[in-house]
């Protein structure tokens, strides 16, 4: 039985108001489906796109009902909701899609991570850090140098700590545990390149986007190249791996798949985000069918659309916040200066120092070209 | 001095709700922008977009002025609204984009015709229908069939009819004058094909699309085909004549001009509209910037985006209503069954027969292939 409906607009509920929701809002939207938001203010990305905003959060009883009695079916834009609430949405007949069950085997790394490492998909050597785990401990397993990381909540590069020595040890635990969440530690991986792949899948089919490389500057994503430069063989191992790994959750919907190519050449999984992901962002130009319209398209159990590249290169990057202050581009004629050059703004409200106000993308058939020009382009902005 | 607010989201208000202004509020809203929209009916596919949705019309002053308050620039989807009401808004401060100006020399199809056939181009032959006019003096200057036409207020071929005798001259005559216009008459053009041009020019650019084929059902754009198998010389033409007619009405903005090739290789226009058109909506994935992002950019004075084809061929095929009832897609897992179909659905609350509810395009390389398949697709397709 299909969950769509034919008397009416079928309603997506998104669990989140920012820019991934606003995205899949827009793909949503032209589809002929409407969408229902829940979000903490009001005004949000993509909150303003739908006369069915809700403004509060899923520890607020009667706004999150109402959400859930709005929605035909509900998705997510962030992997940070207790999957307990997501039981609840389906204790109550509704539909989410990832389900909580794919929430729960990802939402705490350290599950995500012996989930994975049971199926015997590649990920860096990770162990448990409890009361009584030493430095020591976890240096002779781990090697010099390794990473902690709570097991939830972690974001940007906000809840992990690089530690070399005993006192970076302590210190980091410190810090880390103010999150209010356990950590655990992983080997620090010297990678060549940081990949990442997009998966789609449904009860029917499965597709996997090209493998791309991403660039992180301060812990956030920041640049990311399509396709990645590695070789085919590589290519078809970490979409295997990708593959593998959305079935180990039981993963149905699109995962943005973090990956690291290593010093070896091995592929591992740094982890998995059960919803679009900034480095598939690219996807809205460059590919056939975007990450955002197949969320939509999975989300409902519909054919997903073809994951190809149109052209033979792509370049994304991120327009970070370059003040604190309004959120509105602040000289649109620079902006648009490139005329091949795709601009989104997620109309947030407020811009802040390294907060993700937008991006850019730019196809070609020369990549070197596009990145100069995409970074020429990056620079201009002021937003 | 540039229009655009650096405070907050420059708010571009679209007299009417319809498709054309729900595909242009996407990009406008993408790009960081708010719309406001003017519309008789709530709820209109892009009145759902906004929290500015007034619902009224121009000759209701309240609303109007409301929704002239609420906007930073006014532009609009149809050519039906009196330009002294555009004049209005124009008196109280603010632009209009397509300006008052240039409306008063589109609205009138007879001075339209007149304004293009004075700067010398080319034109079907046509002839103003006065109350003392006759039937023999229209056949000696037109030839034995021509086509009588409402100079204001007709759109698919509503507001035109074919003539071959006096008694169809005399009782198109009667229909025709129930449409509260005068008519003029126009040489019937045996074309060979129909061909469009979308056509933007700001303060500082001026820029063409592809020449495309238009093939019509019932008079209704049916299927478009990017871009026109014709001569690279004949293209060359078609763009300058398409050119010189945007000059001739002083046009800023986005325009669709429609051409006919006749029989002797000669390009006449047809008729010009003053906004996004039905023959470009394959720019939306064929094209590196869409009519709709040129739309917003022009009416902003802001660089135009490059218009070129990504890909060899595109075909756009409209979806007409097939039923009468809700505007609801009946069978989405038909309708995405070809994973390289776009399907745009406008989101109107009802169907009806003929009416256009969405359109499908398709890519390639090979134009019969997508024909073909784009054609498939459109049959399966319940709306």
């Amino acid at each position: 039985m299909s969950l769509i409906r034919k008397d009416r607009k079928t309603v997506i509920g998104i669990l989140g108001g920012g820019q991934l929701a606003r995205m899949s809002s827009f793909q949503a939207i032209r589809l002929g489906f409407d969408v229902a938001i829940l979000e903490k203010t009001a005004n949000s990305p993509a909150g303003v796109l739908t006369k069915y905003e809700f403004v509060g959060w899923v520890d607020d009883e009667k706004v999150f009902k109402k959400f859930i009695d709005k929605s035909d079916i509900i998705t997510l834009e962030n992997e940070f909701i207790d999957y307990r609430y997501l039981e609840m949405i389906e204790n109550s007949g509704k539909l989410v899609i990832p389900s909580s069950k794919t929430i729960s085997l990802i939402q705490d790394k350290f599950i995500q991570k012996k989930t994975l490492s049971r199926k015997k998909i590649p990920v860096p050597e990770f162990l448990e850090i409890k009361s009584h785990t030493t430095y020591s401990e976890l240096k002779k397993f781990l090697g010099n140098k390794f990473v902690i990381k709570s097991k939830k909540m972690g974001y940007d590069g906000y809840g992990n700590a690089t530690v070399e020595n005993q006192k970076q040890f302590s210190e980091s635990l410190t810090r880390l545990s103010a999150r209010h969440s356990e950590s655990y530690a992983e080997k620090f991986v010297n990678f060549k390149k940081e990949l990442a792949v997009m998966v789609v899948r449904t009860k029917k089919e499965i597709k996997t986007y090209p493998v791309v490389e991403t660039i992180q500057k301060n812990h956030i994503c920041h640049t990311v190249i399509a396709s990645a430069d590695i070789t085919e063989k590589l290519k078809k191992l970490t979409l295997e791996i990708s593959i593998e790994a959305v079935k180990a959750i039981s993963g149905y919907g699109i995962f943005g798949i973090e990956l690291f190519l290593d010093e070896e050449d091995k592929i591992l999984i740094n982890e998995i985000a059960p919803r679009p992901h900034n480095s598939g962002h690219y996807t809205i130009e460059a590919c056939t069918t975007s990450q955002f319209e197949n969320h939509i398209r999975a989300v409902l159990n519909l054919p997903i659309g073809d994951t190809n590249l149109i052209k033979p290169f792509a370049v994304m990057i991120n327009l970070l916040g370059k003040k604190n202050g309004v959120g509105i581009v602040q000289n649109y004629n620079e902006a648009l200066n490139d005329d091949e050059v795709h601009l989104h703004v997620y109309g947030k409200e407020q811009s802040r120092v390294g907060r993700k106000m937008g991006h850019i993308t730019l196809l070609g058939d020369d990549l070197s070209e596009i990145i100069r020009r995409a970074k020429k382009n990056e620079r201009r902005i002021i937003l």
